[in-house]
């Protein structure tokens, strides 16, 4: 059994000049590293890929969806197997290592681990640079251009609160979720950490051998960070709305890659950053 | 000049049916690269320390900071200068690359930098691990015992806000502050990444050579993770209150390093983790 996502906790709360013992639920965060193994058959080699605060649950997804979105697989049908290590001797980390093994005639080049979104050999680090690392991993263009109506981007942060029942009970932890352009549900996660929740997604959308990626609206609880945009971008998501804001690097490479950026999604209002062809628009389509 | 911490976007804003093509103000992300310079007069060497996507301002700070709660300098004493690095030939990069040079007679050690405050050799990833890997750099037990009024702590929200003047404009990023413990404002700051505000914050303090940290409250903005309540056990910062939820890691760390941990702050009310020793209750002190 995989560790649960909330954790009980003993609590003073103080309300209004009045206390009270309670007991209250919270978010668990545990670390968890992914292993890679590669190779051929008579060469079989390991590597540490990374180590991320997450919660727990899903995790073959999160691990599945890092892999991708760094680049370091293409598709679901790159991976021979993903399980929990099980030779640490440990109760504790029973559940925190996760390795996937590499089908044999994959390659793996192990400086890729050394990437670094951010930056290129040329000219350091800059937004343009970080920018145009995305693009030498994934499409610059995404061709989608379906619309979306004003009325359904509005509905969709009452659905993902429907599905976020770790943060019903916790109040404190991320959450994303894939809608077709008509607003259905696809799926979606949550995870203390923003960027695993959506690796969580992503690794539970190509894990299921379905893309639906080329016609979805991805919603984010919280802000849309370049983290988060570059992750949309290689996954191939046309649009990307998010309750909070976005930063002036996650404008830039939603612009780039023509992704539609919402931003500050409430229930009567919104913003729109760039890609407004895919609105429906009730005043202008 | 540094870059603005703020980029004017234009938009079109939805409301209620209506649309608005308007000018706003986001919150700047780019990259800083931190290197080190160290080493003897005669065998100088230069590491790249991180890369981390931050809004840029107070880049000293940042560095300073980052290098502190990583354990890499134990004061600003260690440090001979910081500049921006200028051999770039680059003008999207100019105050990107920070470069921290160590006085001769500091040793860095570079196995430091594959530290993993995550793991220990000894079992693998876990939380208890991630704990233990903290204080092996820093002391367990904090001493300080003073107490802070219940209606000073209910004070300290509005007062963060006050000073957040990149929230004001934008609404999309991270804000910390340290007060003392009547509530006097000591030192805040802000960023697209919360941990980058709080190596800030902390950068800000140790730089100025008033180590205040013993008797202070640390106010967060969001949430509290297991990494910013890391960050408060190296500087020695005995309360931390966060507007948002804590996970069940940072109230681990909370507990083991003696820090008084408080959650959900709003304006009547908040709830106690840890530490509850520190918090001047009417009902019982």
């Amino acid at each position: 059994m995989e560790k649960p996502p909330v954790a009980p906790i003993r609590l003073i709360r103080y309300s209004d000049g009045n206390e009270e013992y309670m007991e209250d639920l919270l978010a668990v965060e545990e670390p968890l590293e992914i292993r890679l193994g590669f190779g051929d058959k008579d060469n079989r080699q390991q590597q540490r890929i990374s180590v991320t605060m997450r919660t727990p649950g899903n995790d073959f997804e999160l691990a599945l969806g890092f892999l991708f979105t760094e680049s370091i697989i293409h598709s679901a049908e790159d991976i021979a197997s993903i399980k929990y290590c099980t030779d640490l001797n440990s109760k504790e980390n029973e559940f925190n290592v996760v390795r996937v093994e590499l089908k044999e005639n994959i390659v793996f080049d192990s400086s890729s681990l050394q990437r670094n979104f951010y930056t290129t050999s040329s000219c350091g680090v800059c937004g343009k640079a970080s920018i145009e690392a995305v693009f030498q991993h994934c499409d610059r263009a995404i061709k989608s251009q379906f619309k979306v109506a004003e009325s359904t981007i509005l509905s969709l942060p009452l659905l993902l609160a429907k599905q976020q029942s770790v943060f019903t009970y916790t109040g404190g932890i991320h959450g994303c979720a894939l809608f077709t352009t008509n607003g259905e549900f696809i799926q979606g996660r949550e995870d203390v950490g923003r960027h695993n929740a959506l690796d969580k997604l992503i690794g539970a959308i190509i894990g299921s051998n379905q893309n639906q990626f080329a016609e979805s609206v991805l919603l984010l609880s919280g802000r849309a960070s370049f983290e988060l945009l570059q992750k949309a971008a290689m996954a191939g998501i046309p649009m990307v709305a998010a309750i909070g804001a976005p930063s002036s690097l996650a404008v830039n490479i939603a612009k780039e890659a023509d992704i539609t950026l919402i931003g500050f999604l409430k229930e009567t209002r919104f913003n729109i950053y760039c890609g407004e062809q895919r609105v429906m628009r009730n005043s202008s389509n």
